[in-house]
């Protein structure tokens, strides 16, 4: 896309301390090519040192949120001389490690989704945080239907939405609208089309309207103590707590809710 | 049932790529005897290794789909010089081999419910990879009703549905119907009960239409990645896909796609 | 709250075979303090070696089930040496021991919530098994509006509700009502207001009445074995459900229902 592209792959716009990361390949409705995906992956590791950013929203151009990734580019690698196979790995072990990148973010992070969220597009969804989908949104892991069953979108779909939903949308390659993917827990609101963007921006300012330091301890606590026992989530959790509580802004805050007035945080 | 029954407990049909198990007791509600245990698990292997088969649909004769086990013959064991403990041990460790070979085969099962499925056959529905059920169907983990708590049918059911329901189920005894199974996503899909075979079998050719080499390495990696850590479960899911990209069948599969016309996969 | 005040932090009210433990701080909306928590900390420790008891119910006084910690309690913290971080470790420390008691103890906890439940109330009802709301209750784990993080509320939530609702709720600090907290699977049931007792203490009396040695066998089951593998849980609970049918009381309850008469378990 360097060539006869004049735009950026991904878009920053920046609006107060939330910033849009906007993926603008409208034309192949955003495909996750290994161009796109390094862009995306760029603009993560930028956001991620900066302090000024509190709430990131993942959006994207055109009639579709994201339909996966670029098959075209993937059958291109076939005519490599093992037939494909370095490039594919290289390809999914560089979508994954952009993936992960979402919950290891520093701020959280809402998908704002129009038009459909395909196999790796619906990935990148459950990858964020949190998911605002306009009414009409469509959401697939639907490779199967060309006999390539989404087994790496399915690692975030799992651990979203219950196995056996999972399980179904994954062997039929369905559809699910957006009802049923807020039904499910994959997205968090669902507001009508032309109010997409007004609703998860006042979601984001919302959130970023908090205290950025315990946002960002609770975040990361939050991914950290998921797959550990009772016991030892506990310990991580309580740790966490307790810094929480030392940091200046806190005791304020909570001063603050005491005299019934708001807190001076800035 | 050997003697005096001369129909085998389960029954197979095979229609083109989809296999029929029909469990073939209605009498005692297709109680899990030991002998109905090892007649699901012998069929069960036979599919494992039977490649014409692409999913499997676990239906029931008669009015319910499964009560459990069988208490009668539960009873007689108490008679036994241990009073029953060692019968007890062989009972449970066959037929948790027995339930664990639903989620190992190489096929996706889905379980066909009408009436009750109840304790053993609660689990049963569990085990299955989808389940559709007849509105009017109803479900429960009932055994605390007569002092043995649904222990064993517990582990298959707190890993389909959230825990706090599933615990309920287990100390009240109560049923819950169809709606509220599919709900809380143990059964995918209710249907009129005049269109459960159909509709159940549309869902299972739906399946089978599907390139199968995708679908049963989409399965294996979908129990394999559950309990994994994030950065595990795209490793295992990582290297699933690209063996899955390297099928020539995918390849026509994609190609296909890019042209705009159906995949030649016979 | 010794000095002053005359009654006791936690009221223990014993119905048969249900105990209720009732939270007797109306007038600071039944706040976690140190002394609430070692109060109840001590009320399970109780009956945890109590056989008489059977099933637990969880309530409170006045118009807020409970708004978590003690905010006035933890700011005086800042004066220590320290600025407080010996007391707070003390306390989270102290918190998570209680909280565990709850899915440690060996009978059934049923939350009885009316008003709010926030913060470390909130975790308070997904510490228990299973908990009854009235209509108009509202649940938030909302101290990140004040500046402090629900880190410790989020271990027992995210165990309770999907990962993405739990999110949302700490990072917004919003609150829900008690529908969509029984949605969402943290409430089992929500009654109107002035049944709230009636049906909560129906739901206690309904446990109450199966088998004693079943039920806790099946609670302790039920916790040791969510984290396990599939194969490790079978092996588990299998051990947990041959004892439980070598027990007296079960082989009279499963022969009572054989014989279609009510079992004799008195």
């Amino acid at each position: 896309m360097k060539d006869g592209n004049p735009e950026p792959l991904v878009l920053r716009q920046d609006d107060g301390h939330v910033t849009r990361l906007i993926l603008n390949s409208p034309m192949n409705y955003n495909a996750l090519s290994t161009a796109m995906i390094d862009a995306l992956s760029d603009a993560l590791d930028e956001i991620a040192g900066d302090e000024a950013v509190r709430v990131v929203v993942l959006a994207a151009r055109g009639k579709a949120f994201c339909a996966g990734h670029d098959l075209r580019e993937m059958q291109g690698a076939r005519n490599d001389e093992d037939g494909g196979r370095a490039a594919y790995a290289r390809l999914f072990s560089r979508c994954a490690m952009m993936m992960q990148k979402l919950p290891a973010l520093p701020q959280p992070v809402i998908a704002e989704v129009q038009g459909i969220a395909t196999a790796a597009g619906c990935q990148l969804v459950a990858s964020c945080d949190m998911a605002v989908a306009a009414e009409g949104a469509r959401f697939g892991v639907n490779g199967v239907n060309i006999g390539l069953f989404c087994s790496t979108p399915m690692v975030a779909l799992t651990r979203a939405i219950a196995p056996r939903s999972a399980f179904e949308l994954l062997v039929t390659g369905d559809f699910m609208d957006a009802a049923r993917a807020r039904e499910l827990g994959l997205v968090n609101r669902t507001v009508p089309p032309d109010a997409l963007e007004t609703e998860t921006m006042a979601l984001a300012q919302l959130v970023a309207g908090k205290l950025p330091a315990a946002v960002r301890m609770g975040k990361r606590a939050f991914h950290a103590q998921r797959n550990l026992s009772l016991a030892e989530a506990y310990e991580t959790a309580g740790a966490v707590i307790c810094e929480n509580l030392l940091l200046p802004e806190t005791a304020e805050g909570i001063q603050a809710f005491l005299e019934k007035r708001p807190p001076n945080w800035d």
